[in-house]
């Protein structure tokens, strides 16, 4: 089952500049895409990730590991928007796409 | 690596009752909790879960594949919150407890 | 326009014990329930908010500017699910007793 | 309150092609920024906005009326993440550009 979900972590207890853990996370996506596992598009308030099930999953779980075990997060809290078709495929790609093809419908 | 989470599944396409399919993913983590997989609550916004990693996010990817396989729908939107911690155990009923106890200690 | 909406609010920066904000919150909640605004129910991992639009988004603003001026909060983050339908009416007390409705017509 | 948010729309009871219900979000989004009330950026699963707290959440409200008022939907469920802060002001741009500066300096 592929996924298109978008997350947004958040380590707890370690002050108030997230950057340096924003970097982490997007290391751990670089990671997983060099190896074919998924495919993701950071924005100003999340990721976009896209994948099978499994994968998705796992690399959020390998996300909270790390954070607790190599950057001493005591606390991390995680939202994430799940998004699960059979009627058609959908990449992060087509979905923004297929958006400003309907935008440019009604502007002609 | 233990999770309180907070999940909220909607599926689309199917109509804007959504009731029978709320009861569907009720059954389906009744099940997971007579198992000792997870425990849950449900409220009126979507359902606390808390387990291990695997068998909170194996319980919300069975409610998405039970959703298309058997019961039609084409499209299943899902948010969850996810919160782990290392520095103390807290369950469901615990976290309740100490904002209780806390609102308490101010009313004196 | 009502509104059946969950959040949860979590400071940044004040460490990770949110115990003590989480209890802020609800007495923010409290105080806007006795005025009627709203009602709402707290579990754990957020809270249950309903009531008009702009009173429901006023008392998770009013959090959100006390966290920063009263309790030294430098960062607040927010999650907000919101529902509105316009086919009928549906306050947090019936959403969970129709789908125990629900729930119940398979048993028997 | 300035505030940096997130939001994802979905009507309900509409069909499963949500494509041309983005578009509508979309339109309100830009007329808003035309009218320098909002920044936005539409990604694959939902919006980056930012403004002033009331600004932001006006838009939000204007498309649920729409959706319901002119679009037919009976139901419509936002998800938002909202993130204020008061030690430092950071956009929409200057968020991703931190980041991007912290992965830099690791790889040199």
């Amino acid at each position: 089952m592929k996924v298109v979900a978008d997350f947004c972590l958040i380590p707890l207890g370690v002050g108030n500049s997230l950057t340096k853990y924003v970097a982490v996370v997007q290391r751990i996506l670089a990671n997983a895409a060099e190896q074919k596992k998924i495919s993701y598009l950071m924005h100003s308030c999340g990721t976009n990730i896209e994948g099978e099930w499994d994968e998705v999953m796992g690399v959020i779980k390998n996300c909270h590991e790390k954070m607790h075990n190599e950057h001493g997060a005591p606390r991390v809290h995680t939202t994430v928007r799940i998004g699960t078709r059979t009627d058609k495929s959908s990449s992060i790609a087509e979905k923004v796409a297929s958006v400003q093809a309907e935008l440019k419908k009604h502007e002609g």
